[in-house]
This record gives C-alpha cells, structure tokens and sequence, in this order.
C-alpha cells in the first residue's frame, strides 16, 4: 500500500490535488471563461470525478476563487524579490517584473482579464475580490510612490494615486492587444517604452 | 389607421423599432454580458414579444453586431469632427473628444468593456468583429501619426505602431478601473495627464 514516489513529493498528496485542479481550471477558465465555464468539464481535464472535484473544491466559485488567489500570491512573490530595492528603479523594476512575467504566461492572462471584465458585474461572485484587489494594488503602490518622494527621489507634484491608477491601466490594456495580437504585441517592451516615459516625467 | 406622430418622426418606424431594440440589447449586455443575456429579456426590455424581436434581428448574434457597430459608427463621427484640424493637437483631441464621450456613457463602455474580454475567446461571435476593429483603428491612427511625422510636427524616431497600441491600451485599461470606482478614478483627467506626457514626447 506504499506509494514509491511518495519520498520525492514536496507537497501532501491532498495538496498536490489542489493543485492540479487549479491548473485545470485555469486551462478552462482561460477556455471559455468564468460563466461558460463547467465543473464537469474542469474534473475532466483534471482527471477526477465530480464527485471528487467537490471534495476538494465544493462549488464552482471557490475554484474560482482558488485559481485568483494563487495567481496573486506568485505575483506577489515576484514584486517581493525585486521590491528589495527601495529606489525608483527597484519599483519601477518590480512592475516591469510582474509584466515580463505576464508575458510568459498568456493562459493566466486570458483567465484573469476575462474574468475581471465578466466580474465588472456585481453580480459576479469574483466582484468583491477584484474590487479589494484593485484597492489593495493601489494602496500598496501609493505607499511606495509617496516613499519615493519623501526620499526626494520622485517629485512632489506628482499625483500619486492617478499615476498608480495610469499604470495599471496600461498593464490591463496591454494585456488585451498582447492577447488578440500575440504575434505583433511586444507586451515587454510597449510597457518599457511607457515606464521610460513615466520615469522621465517624475523624476526629481 | 394614421399615426398623429408620424410626421414629428425622423426615422421610418422600423428603423426606430430597431434603434429602441438596440438600445434595450445594449442595457441587457452591459447587466448581463452577451453570454449570459436571453433575447427573451430583450424582448421584455423593449416591450415587444420575442417574435417581434427575430422579426428584426434574427438571433442573439445580430443584436450583438447591431449594437457594436452603431457604436462605432458614433465614436467615428465624433473623431471626424474634431479630426478636421489636421495637427498634433487635432488629433490629439479627436481622441480626447471620444474619451470624454465615453465618460459620458457608463452602460455603453461597460458593455462594450465585457464584450471586448468575453470575445477574446475564439470561438465567441464578436472576436473576428473586435480584431478587425482593433486592426482598422490601428491603421487608421498609425496613419494619421505618420502623416504628422512627414509634416514635421513629431519626431521621426517615434516608433508609430507601438504608440498607437499604447494609446489604445490606456484608453481600454483606464475604463476597467474608471468602471470599477466610478466616484474615484477621473476618466478624463487621467487620459489627459497620459496624453500631455506623450505629446511631450513627440513633439520635436
């Protein structure tokens, strides 16, 4: 009844499942979205029964939920590594970052922005999450921004929350072209080209 | 069997029949998406009996197109009006003008915004519609920039295609989050301080 394999795993094997459905359902998600989206169909490219979907994740929303939150936490860790730096260029550094990560990843992409557009309804069950995740992206980028400037690194007319909105809008806009368009797109170096002329701007 | 108000009427009775009916689609899709709206509710929306619907528009679908292109269609007039003056600042301005008429139109950029992310799905009805209109505003900007580099007016080291996709990707970027926190996020003030930057930039 041992499982030989069972040494070289890093995570228990309910964790593992967890896993592999999340992928699976981002692969669907990325497919035909949040709302035309099945659980059957994500147990099927999961390999799993229904019934073995729904005791991992008992609704259709909390793999929803599920699949956000794990893409925000690996985000995260990416703006963490380079945050390290605290100059203008480590922040700036830290959103170019999270771009290029985007870049290699356009399933996620499809997911999220699909997602997020179909969550503009407040009906959506992910509408509360995007909100809170906007407010908490701003906030985050706010604080850093205004560092900058008590640090005499930023100028102090700047309009710190319409600049943090600006950039995040453009990372969203990108990502829509990028993903119509992926083969004449340069989502790296459209956003460069923007953050150059960002950084010119508000430079002390 | 004569109707009192018929002279008052601009338009023949079934084109007004079609506009209420665009306009009831149009309310439906920016609530409901296109995946999730019924023709059924906008039957009920225009206050007309599903026949009457199919009657002018035969399926889901041609509601769809229908509300899509006559938005368009008013967001190239409003361009054209500005666009008259053939300048940097003209052009510039054709696409404040738009930008400033979508601030304007709540329901219509949100459903257009869902639209736009539902279709990046291939196998959805508006995604050939959204790439051809993405690659015709493309080209049609890109020449109008190239027009204003042979006039001396912006640099010609300005990588045209890129700016055009960015200028784009704002624009789209912004409403999302301008959607999102309407009382918060000035569509029109950050469109205008991204645009300022840019011409800065430009300009020789």
């Amino acid at each position: 009844m041992t499982d030989p394999a069972a040494k070289t795993r890093r995570a228990p094997k309910g964790e593992k499942r967890r896993e592999e459905l999340l992928d699976a359902a981002l692969q669907v998600f990325s497919r035909e979205g949040y709302s035309g989206a099945s659980v059957a169909r994500v147990a099927a490219v999961a390999g799993l029964s229904v019934a073995g979907l729904l005791h991992h994740y008992p609704s259709k929303i909390s793999l929803l939920m599920g699949v956000l939150q794990r893409r925000d936490e690996i985000n995260q860790r990416i703006a963490d590594q380079v945050r390290a730096e605290k100059t203008l260029c480590g922040l700036l550094g830290s959103l170019r970052a999270i771009n290029a990560a985007n870049a290699n990843a356009p399933g996620v992409v499809r997911a999220f922005t699909i997602l997020n557009a179909e969550s503009l309804l407040d009906a959506q069950p992910a509408w509360a999450w995007f909100q809170q995740r906007y407010e908490g992206i701003q906030r985050r980028l706010q604080g850093q921004f205004a560092d900058l400037v008590a640090a005499g690194e930023v100028r102090s007319d700047v309009d710190i929350p319409g600049l943090v909105e600006e950039i995040l809008a453009m990372m969203d806009g990108l990502q829509i072209q990028w993903l119509r368009f992926p083969e004449r797109v340069d989502l790296v170096a459209r956003f460069d080209t923007y953050l150059a002329r960002v950084e010119a701007a508000i430079r002390t």
